[in-house]
Formats: C-alpha cells, structure tokens, sequence
C-alpha cells in the first residue's frame, strides 16, 4: 500500500477540530499575573493602582493573598457619578465581596472560563486554589484571566502560532 | 479502490484548519449596537450612559452620527482620582478626540479587527464607514466591536457553534 502523505480525517469538520484544538488549553497556559490590594487600603489607592497598571480589575486581598474582593472600572463609574470623595471611602465599601465572586483555576479549560465571562457579564476571573485558611475553606489569588488574555488568544490562535506557544 | 470516508488532508494541521475557518469571518457579522453621546453633552452624561447600558466606550460623535471622539472607562479613572465635577466638564474634554481613535470596518476581518484592539490596548473599536461630509473625508459611526464580541466568538467557536450562525 502507498504511503499516506498528510493524514486523514474521517467525518470531522473544521469546527470539531477548533473544538479539539482549543480545548486542550488551560488558564495556567494565557493567564496574566494578578494585581491586588489589601483589604485595609483606601478606594483611592484602589483606583490608583488600577489606573498605573492599566488594567480592568484589582483583587483586594487579605494576608496570606487570600481573595477578599474585586474591584472593577465599573465600580468605580458609580463613585464618579455619586461625587463621592475616594481618598475616606475604604475599598471594602467599593468592592464586590466574596462569596459573590466568580472565580477560575489554573487547571481550568480557557473555553470554560471564558463561558464564564460572557454568561456572569465580568470583564476578568481571578485565578485561584482553594486553600485551608484556620480551618476555613478560602481562596488563594495566583492569577488573572481577562477578556484581553481570550482576545490574545483568538488572535494567536488566528494566525495559526497558537501551536508553538501552548 | 475503496471509497474514502470523511476527507484526506495533506499537509494540513488543526491550526491552519482554524485560520481558514476564522479568516472568513467579518466584523459585521459579530459587532454590537454602538452606544453614542452628542458632542455638546456633559461629560457626567456620557459617564452615566457607560453605566446605564453597562458598556466599556461610548461613542462622542457630531450631528449624522459623524465620529468626534470616545470616552472610556479608563478616561473616567482620571477624572474620578482628580476630583473633578463631571457636571460642569464638556464631554470633549474627557474624551479620546479624532484623528487619534482606532476604528475598524464592517467588512474587515475580526482577526484583523482584533489584532487592533490587543496591538493599540483598547477595549472596544468604532466601526465605521467612510463618509463625504461638507466635502471632507469623516467616519460615520455604524457599530461598535468589542472584546466581548471577541470572547464570545472564541466561545461559540471553540464549542463547534460558529458554523450555524455565521
């Protein structure tokens, strides 16, 4: 018999194979590092830190890194309209607080986390491991998925150099 | 000599499979409704309609729907850390001007689309089409392309849903 140049598909379609392709990659592969608050900090500084990382979302953490909190650039369109002064407002008075946050982990499928983006309307998931916290079960932040990471990914994948990298 | 089943690729791999698949598709079969402000508003009504339809740019735009400039949330970022009152600032002044914005059209490829947002760090492009106005070359504004159209193509696609709807 002749050698097979290539190989041979019998029934897949290309969707089944972006299907294939995609769901082998995991958060660990495209996440970005966190960037956090501690829980006693003020709003200001929330904003602030926010602005000078340029990013969407800061995690408020309490010691040891765990997941207190999150504060969007939604959140803070709502101080701006209220003309409420940010340098005496606490970050725990702007955050979205624990247990109403949805979460991922680095061994997640990217395609899960990203459903979870769309369907729960957040601009970022923190990246976490549940961890056992004086006998309490909390979360420990390692990460940062963002639309911008999903974005990135779409265009690597895209262009065909997804393999090479992940 | 037996009938083949399925089909015989030679050469080929998954990712090559997947930019075939995603370079055939447009902007304009994913972009969303834009969301836009007169230019003589205030920049405390463009931060109020960011939050009222829960989007990440508004639109700043001349009588015709003609492409002025964008305000973000990050633009709000500033002006919240400054203290500044919204009420009494021009939308223009908070906002992004023409000829500095990035935009994209309704027939440009989403990989090519995309590929602006990630490479200029913005959340959202304008899309527009190209218009004689009073004999100078503008932008009319006619949609708004974003990274959750983005993240939601990734999803519909990496669950094998993108062939039924686009």
């Amino acid at each position: 018999a002749r050698p097979k140049v290539g190989y041979f598909y019998t029934g897949k379609n290309a969707l089944s194979m972006v299907t294939e392709q995609v769901s082998r990659i995991k958060v660990q592969d495209i996440q970005s590092v966190p960037v956090v608050v501690t829980s006693g900090t003020s709003a200001y500084d929330a904003v602030v830190t926010m602005f000078l990382e340029d990013v969407g979302s800061v995690f408020v953490v309490e010691p040891g890194g765990i997941l207190a909190g999150v504060v969007s650039r939604k959140d803070v369109l709502k101080v701006a309209m209220g003309g409420s002064d940010l340098h005496k407002m606490p970050v725990k008075v702007l955050m979205t607080p624990m247990p109403k946050i949805v979460v991922t982990s680095p061994d997640e499928p990217v395609l899960t986390a990203a459903k979870k983006i769309i369907d729960n309307e957040v601009d970022s998931l923190p990246v976490v491991l549940l961890a056992n916290h004086q006998g309490a079960k909390v979360y420990e932040v390692v990460g940062r998925l963002t639309k911008t990471n999903i974005a990135r990914l779409f265009v690597e994948l895209g262009e065909g150099r997804g393999g090479e990298q992940l």
